[in-house]
């Protein structure tokens, strides 16, 4: 499977080591996400908002309604920056300069296009129901007409693009390993709790069953 | 206090409901959060890199290497958008245009400063220890002088932002209410798992007692 495209914009500078442009990595870390965080600038100056996606193929998916500013610039030509970040712990050292974050994150930049036809649009919503709520797509009722115009989804390619990870334990220095103290690392998870139910009906195996990321496997 | 400086970049356009410039607010989402999502366009479109930071008063101080784009560039006077974003909960309705998602987010817009005094530079590094691992200041050894000439910091004005929440059950259109379908919410939450030991000396409280969040109330 090719790489992902190493450009001036994608090359990772700071702390090579932790750099990959490893496809299937990226797709993993877009896999167990659930928010990317898009940046765009209109001309103001840039603009980083919150976006609900998904992954389909090296295709990222990006939600959001008509009245967005997102939307109405990424979508014309645009180039835009969606981020996805997931924490996976707090790396505790001997020196301040030492301590760290474990994570993975995706970095892709591109032109992202509007999808205009209506079914390419109304498959690229399911993907997004599938991807936020695994096991669900047949369970809500789909948009209709009026809701699937009232919503934007912007595809942006999965290509130009790097991902940049940390993992293990604290790294000191030489010269500080004489110093006796505690190190390691506090695992972070994103972790889903008792569901709340608003209506009374008995909870459906999706949401009884939601895990999320790596604790599923 | 005064309020968040709302101007054409920090309105909430969408969904204006969800929108607030409660400058409270956005001191505790700031406060909750471990990563900030920067944006800058240095010339070759927007670029969005998740990077360490705390708040200080109304600074946001973010941290960053010498060698990072984001930091050369976002320090020589360029504008940033800096996003906190804490996911909440997955919102689960009668349909796919009312799922939903809960979380908080703070969207500030500014010019960065980068902070070249020595002391000034050394408090806002213990700002970001004290953030990022309450209660350690102390623990571990303060940067040399040549791991705080490796290091930047950034101060960015907590004042041209924007609050934008979602919370409780989901908000089924009047026409769906008939379906007979589980709703709710699945509360999400980054949560700190059992500290994984790299040396054999005792936990230290901070360690032991680590919390984030509304869990710490």
């Amino acid at each position: 499977m090719a790489e992902l495209r190493k450009t001036p914009r994608t090359t990772v500078r700071r702390e090579k080591e932790r750099g990959s442009y490893d496809r299937e990595l990226a797709r993993r870390i877009l896999d167990e996400g659930l928010v990317a965080h898009v940046g765009l600038d209109d001309g103001a100056g840039p603009v980083v908002i919150p976006m609900a996606y998904a992954r389909r193929g090296d295709e990222l998916l990006l939600h959001g309604s008509v009245a967005s500013r997102t939307m109405n610039t990424g979508g014309s030509g645009v180039q835009v920056c969606a981020t996805v970040t997931l924490l996976d712990g707090i790396v505790v050292s001997r020196s301040w300069f030492n301590h760290s974050m474990n994570y993975r994150s995706v970095v892709i930049v591109g032109e992202a296009r509007l999808i205009e036809d209506d079914d390419e649009k109304q498959a690229a919503m399911a993907a997004i129901v599938d991807h936020l709520i695994p096991g669900s797509r047949d369970y809500a009722r789909a948009p209709t007409p009026n809701e699937s115009a009232a919503t934007h989804v912007l595809s942006l390619p999965i290509d130009e693009a790097s991902v940049k990870t940390r993992s293990g334990p604290p790294k000191d220095a030489r010269a500080d390993l004489d110093r006796a103290a505690w190190t390691g690392v506090l695992p972070l998870a994103l972790t889903v709790g008792e569901p709340v139910s608003a209506s009374d009906e008995p909870l459906p195996d999706f949401a009884r069953d939601y895990r999320r990321g790596v604790e599923a496997d």
